[in-house]
């Protein structure tokens, strides 16, 4: 999910951000991290059965970790954001996985976002999907900002793969350009 | 979801399939050709009020369009191979949208996938869909490939885009590339 949504509605420029505040990462920094926690995740010797990916931030590095680690996706479609861009108290889910969710009992579950934030939504899918039985969940997420988390990562959870750690500053994806040649040339100027 | 897996056990080059036979094209051209198709469904007019995207091959394209048409991302995930990557001779369905397609009734729904291979993918989709009432499907796909279609559009559906025509070769994605520099090196020589 977009955790930069509310932030977007008061841009970085209106709060005073400049550029250099912010990553701008390109897509094929994108597919070479993926790249690289497939190879971290079978290093550790975890053999999920199954990948969820967290909609709609988790679609992208999922179907790319899809490449690499070759295991049905499903996903869950989360917001904190209602209509009018507005953060929830609580998460809203968009879509879950209903009765594929009972398929979890049993399964080894690789958990997929693209950015650890505030933890909280990470929080709430692995209380949720660990509530069905799965035999073990790990948790893949391209990014880990490095700030105080309001949400936990419950106890269950032996395996936790962040692609980069991150300051916590605001991340540019590059599926969220308005001009990608713009983009990209910001994210190979940061290299 | 992705067509050319069945083709990927015999690779390009079992089949004496030489690299200028196959187009690859880099995760820029995806992402422009998603902003040009998003630009086309405005200007008709069409307005939807949630995007179901195909898994797996509809994820990435989907969660481009996001960012020029804000709208929920439902996913459903279909299979037209087994664990042993031979075809079927019908769909499976990986995940389906469950009570979110009885929410389908009454919405203006886009279909977003990929590729428009035989066209059988998207007449099961469209078929399952129809069949809960919205009050319109248009499709979107990133590539139309021109070769006779096993599959029928259903005669409700009004709106058609197709990112590119593409003649009947094997297209190599960006997200299925093992090896990113190469893949993107290969589509700039091909632009």
């Amino acid at each position: 999910m977009n955790k930069n949504r509310a932030a977007r509605v008061q841009s970085p420029e209106a709060v005073g951000m400049e550029r250099q505040d912010r990553y701008f990462l390109s897509y094929r920094q994108i597919h070479e991290t993926v790249q690289q926690l497939a190879r971290r995740i079978e290093a550790t010797g975890f053999d999920p059965d199954v990948i969820v990916a967290i909609g709609t931030g988790g679609f992208i590095p999922a179907r790319i970790l899809k490449t690499f680690i070759n295991r049905p996706i499903y996903t869950v479609g989360i917001s904190y954001y209602g209509l009018d861009n507005v953060p929830k108290a609580t998460p809203q889910t968009i879509q879950w996985i209903d009765e594929v969710e009972r398929k979890l009992a049993g399964k080894r579950v690789l958990l997929v976002d693209e950015v650890d934030d505030s933890r909280v939504t990470l929080e709430y899918c692995l209380k949720e999907l660990l509530s069905h039985g799965p035999t073990e969940i790990a948790v893949m997420v391209l990014h880990n900002k490095n700030k105080e988390k309001r949400g936990k990562l419950p106890p269950e959870i032996r395996h936790y793969f962040a692609g980069r750690e991150m300051e916590d500053r605001w991340i540019c994806y590059p599926w969220d350009a308005e001009d990608i040649l713009f983009h990209e040339d910001r994210a190979r100027a940061m290299e």
